[in-house]
């Protein structure tokens, strides 16, 4: 049985006082009196792979780099095994130059994006697809007290969402441990941040969970299959695409984590139940507050 | 004192038990025990404007005509004087033609689109900013009863939310009356259907309210500005540009909206406090899961 207690264990994790990232914004409440609430920023990132200028995404702005690294490898612009020789960030013009060896011509992809630029999900659905025949993930047992342990360390980190709300999470695990939190205004920078993390530091994917606070999409589900991932859990919910991909590529997918309950939809074969859901404590108001992703 | 019960009063409301929108789906629960839940679809829609084809969506599929309209207006690629002769959606190949008059040759604004097309916040940023400088937002009142009266109907309407999660929604409203509540999975296609719906109907934005179950990112600021309406309101948070945007175009912004309680951070002058917040029963937890938007 996994220990319930390992809040100290992350290598990143969420730094709710940090000055940039959030804001205090004055206004009034509902009895008109003025109130000062903690806001989140949110900033444009400009990322340039070599002389190209590649995608402006909206970001809260913390690990600019790890967001570059991360949505260049996530879009298959920058091969994992591809040599990065610098990346350069410019906090003033809100940019990020990655420079690798190759030559950038990416015309026929990003013509291809403008197909999909409108995406609902944020991201290019189309060109996604295409990597997902060749995912072979592997077969490792998920422990449920792992699972259980992690939400509920997850569950209790002081984060941006509870300082401010209005913000994503995504947190990658190795059994029952999280190792990295990261949490933007957008999801997809949030995975893609981790992403970049993995990239710097030669992490793979094979033994490790990914945790998100967001819904379970066909584009969420994409991304981490993508990543070589097997497992991905939520408190939030599932969209029929986002269940019939993990099972096309065999991803071990669990949603509507709380407390005790979670719903597995997907590689149930990964599970081994050596946790007695009955003795999993319940949640409080202030942790049902963490699936309310505002 | 606006009424507290005008439920009956939409033009469209979800239809949670529509069987195209969500589907039943096998799993096991956290006992190992097998469990069917409800989840919502996703699909992709491909929108075509005369010869080209602009984008592809991922929607959960209602209002298709709708959304390829409420998109197209939104992306300043059609004129709100433009004559739309025909409006094709094809159910099998997952498509939607829009016929009009004007010749379509997006070229440049497509190009634009490349550089923002991984944007966290899933559309066209840069865009967008464009028109805001025209914006004039007119200078109505909103009742405070009507707001109340508003989250009130709106949390207890039965949605596709309520029924299987894993989904936005986003109401248009009158006074105390919520007109068209659109839900999708996601949010900016929920504010595009109901811009579609406002064009085909001809209805005007200057004397409405927009709810959204979303958060106030400057994105969603940005295009409830650009489609003319003065008042935006969701029970979820802010991000800082968001409000900062709002201050500039003289939007009224509200957030947080819980029971009694809600925030205005931008536009406060067009709040008339005609009600007593202590007078305003809170939630109960049923209705607190609402703005758990999962």
């Amino acid at each position: 049985m996994a220990t319930q207690d390992n809040i100290s264990g992350y290598l990143i994790a969420p730094v709710p006082g940090a000055p940039r990232l959030t804001r205090a914004v004055d206004g009034v409440d509902h009895d008109g009196k003025p109130t000062t609430i903690s806001v989140v920023e949110e900033r444009p990132l400009t990322i340039f792979l070599n002389g190209q200028e590649i995608v402006t995404a909206m970001t809260i702005g913390d690990y600019p780099e790890y967001l570059a690294l991360g949505f260049l490898r996530n879009q298959g612009m920058l091969r994992a095994d591809e040599t990065v020789h610098r990346v350069e960030y410019d906090e003033d013009l809100d940019t990020v130059v990655v420079r690798t060896d190759g030559q950038t011509t990416f015309e026929e992809k990003l013509k291809k994006k403008t197909r999909t630029s409108g995406c609902a999900v944020g991201t290019v659905f189309g060109d996604m697809m295409e990597g997902l025949e060749k995912v072979t993930l592997p077969d490792i047992q998920v422990r449920t007290s792992d699972l259980y342990a992690l939400a509920s360390i997850i569950n209790r980190t002081p984060s941006l969402y509870l300082e401010a709300g209005a913000i994503h999470g995504t947190v990658l695990c190795q059994g029952d441990r999280p190792l990295v939190y990261m949490e933007d205004v957008g999801r997809h920078n949030a995975v893609d941040k981790i992403a970049g993390w993995m990239f710097s530091e030669g992490v793979g994917p094979g033994d490790k969970t990914l945790y998100t606070t967001g819904r379970l999409t066909s584009e969420m589900v994409i991304k981490t299959a993508l990543m070589g991932i097997p497992v991905l859990a939520s408190r939030s919910g599932f969209t029929a695409w986002g269940v019939e991909i993990a099972r096309q590529v065999g991803l071990t997918l669990i949603g509507r984590m709380r407390g005790r309950r979670f719903v597995c939809l997907a590689g149930e074969e990964r599970l081994l139940r050596d946790a007695d859901p009955d003795a999993v404590p319940d949640e409080d108001r202030k942790h049902r507050r963490k699936g309310g992703m505002e």
